[in-house]
């Protein structure tokens, strides 16, 4: 992974190139349009057109092509047959989603002098990742998702990326707890009730900064196992990934976890930030996003089989159906697989060792498979007892679709 | 991770090149100086002579070379400096030791036809990669380690490579385990005490291939949690690392996890191979080896500190003292650290979750270090009650290197 040593000139040449792209979607004036308008939406068993054809994006040469599908330079997808059984995803397959281009790779020249801000807590002031590091470290199993995540399996065709399962991957985080900076600095404010954080990207000049700028608020209590990140799936965490430091809110979706931090502040209200307040919304269809309606917060729980799929059925007989679970905040309980569609099910075996209850679990199924056609899904449930329904939530921006019957696989035997 | 595609003409290149090794190898006739002998062992705090600066082999160019220690074409050595928290060494920046020359890539352009011969159980036959998948699939996270990982520590230079601690990671294997297949196949037959692997590397024409082959026996009821591993890291399995099969026999020294497995027969006895009989043993210092000495086969309790280190001291003051521990067969109950050279010993914390006992845990110790030198130490205590020794156990091979003084780690702080 040698984006530490990437060529400065590409990468402002990126960058160039990327700000055009994130000034288009001011324009448009929605974040989740920042991909640009994609094609039809593809079904899970379509091939990607063209995947690998195009070169990747600087910020993200080190990636592997094979493995991704390229919406757009910021919005870069893992191909639902590249996920394995190996608990972790590599970060050459991990998706990419930058809601504005890559800050300039000359931040990384020095990861330690990197400065955040925190804010509302009794001694407030900067602490360098120097600092940071000295103050303890833990490290910490998440699914990773973008929120859009099965946008393109909505029939409304929302705009933004057309993403099916690939928005998503399993990592680990390194990094120091957020309470322990907080304790440090004498601890939260009172009425504070949410943990703000803004991302360090350059923003365009001559646009209001609060139309632009990456920044998002949780409640407090979400601080609990949050994580001041440096290291990513065991290396220096990259640009494409939000290095030097990154906020890591476990069980939230990926909007939260705010890269390049700059600033973490307890506030008593949630940002004003346009990404806060009519972005990343579960508007009803019909409607546009306002601050009164749910914001993209927590995960919810879902699965997806990985294997077989349409594009490597394999042979009638005996078969592994495989695939992963999550659960947001809770861990997996229990997944069941159906080969009829839904209408019968029988319970999988969860394989491997569990990372804990924000990491995604390896299911299997043997089954027997006759010549023919078959509509396999599957159906997670977490410790809480939600299951995973049938039907997506309908909403405006293609947000936590979660229904099985989307995540279906059709797969022909010979 | 685009090995898989990796041009035929270099990958043929490569394996001239290596036969030679191979041969030169046979002619010196220990399995141990497979890799040539070496220039004087490096200190731990030693910055690698050249790192870098020659291009990987083409079986292993898809690996990072900034992170990897090039001995020889055979042997590449994870740089100490660059192992994480993460839990899961990245397989870019994984060690590489071959015994023989990886065959032709080719034999990856069809995984699923990949033959396997298994004797010794009841109903004897062959069985495809592609009947293995259907048969089950387990996933498990393990240390793979090199025997001589920690020869470079040895005052008596023995011959072989002179690893000091990068012969190892922590990574994540899936397959279907041995005993489902035996199971299938009527179980083994009374009296086969060995479970014996063979390797599939092509052999050099015009020698004892007994003298040559990669074949290797360790107890039958180490079979207990053994896969037949397809998947390392969520990825089809590399060339560099035993694709398209490998056998991973848990809590076992990397000798033992037999590289594209082409016969798996449990037997009445060891392996009279050269490598089984006269290699890798624990031969005291001034014999020659032979098959009564131990052989290399369970891991011993062992551990090391990563960070800090000499060439990134840091200042004085606080520092989050980090490193690793595993314990063979065995997981990790305790690991102390010493900041004045093992006089006196501190409990250091568990970081992150615990991937089973055949993984690897990271630990923290939160300590102040005033400025000047000081020698940082660590000693793990596995669940058995084994402790990591103070010295190294003298042998011939430089085998099994567990000592704790040997991994210390010295810095100087401003």
């Amino acid at each position: 992974m040698p984006q530490s040593t990437q060529a400065p000139v590409l990468a402002r040449r990126q960058i160039l190139a990327g700000s055009a792209t994130a000034l288009a979607a001011v324009g448009l004036g929605s974040f989740s349009q920042a991909a640009g308008a994609q094609a039809a939406a593809p079904a899970a068993s379509a091939a990607p057109a063209a995947a690998g054809a195009k070169p990747l994006p600087a910020y993200a040469a080190w990636k592997d092509a094979s493995a991704l599908i390229q919406h757009s330079s910021s919005t870069l997808e893992t191909k639902r047959s590249v996920f394995g059984m190996g608990l972790i995803t590599p970060s050459e397959q991990l998706y990419v989603r930058n809601n504005l281009p890559a800050p300039n790779a000359s931040i990384l020249d020095d990861r330690e002098a990197w400065q955040l801000e925190v804010e509302g807590v009794k001694s407030a002031r900067s602490l360098s990742l120097r600092e940071l590091k000295t103050l303890g470290v833990e490290t910490l199993t998440m699914v990773l998702q973008c929120s859009g995540n099965g946008r393109g399996f909505f029939p409304s065709k929302p705009s933004g990326t057309p993403w099916t399962v690939g928005a998503a991957g399993c990592v680990v985080w390194t990094g120091v707890p957020v309470r322990q900076v907080v304790d440090l600095l004498g601890g939260v404010l009172p009425g504070h009730g949410f943990m703000t954080g803004t991302g360090g990207e350059a923003l365009p000049a001559g646009l209001d900064p609060k139309s632009i700028v990456v920044e998002r608020s949780v409640p407090a209590q979400a601080m609990g196992e949050a994580l001041l990140a440096w290291e990513m799936n065991g290396q220096p965490i990259s640009l494409a990934h939000g290095g030097p430091l990154r906020l890591i809110v476990p069980g939230y979706q990926g909007v939260n976890q705010i890269k390049y931090i700059k600033r973490l502040a307890f506030t008593a209200q949630e940002s004003d930030a346009k990404i806060m307040a009519h972005g990343y919304r579960i508007s009803p269809p019909g409607s546009k996003a306002d601050p009164s309606q749910p914001s993209v917060l927590e995960m919810v729980v879902k699965s997806w089989i990985n294997s077989p799929l349409a594009e490597r059925p394999g042979v009638a007989g005996p078969v592994q159906i495989q695939g992963v679970a999550f659960g947001g905040l809770h861990g997996i309980k229990r997944v069941e697989v159906s080969i009829d569609g839904g209408k019968t099910w029988r319970d999988a075996r969860l394989v491997g060792p569990d990372l804990g209850k924000y990491a995604w679990r390896q299911f299997a199924l043997a089954a027997k498979l006759a010549p023919g056609s078959h509509t396999l899904v599957s159906r997670a449930t977490d410790t809480a007892g939600n299951v995973q329904p049938e039907q997506r939530m309908e909403n405006v921006g293609g947000y936590n679709n979660n229904s099985w019957a989307d995540h279906a696989v059709s797969v022909t035997l010979a």
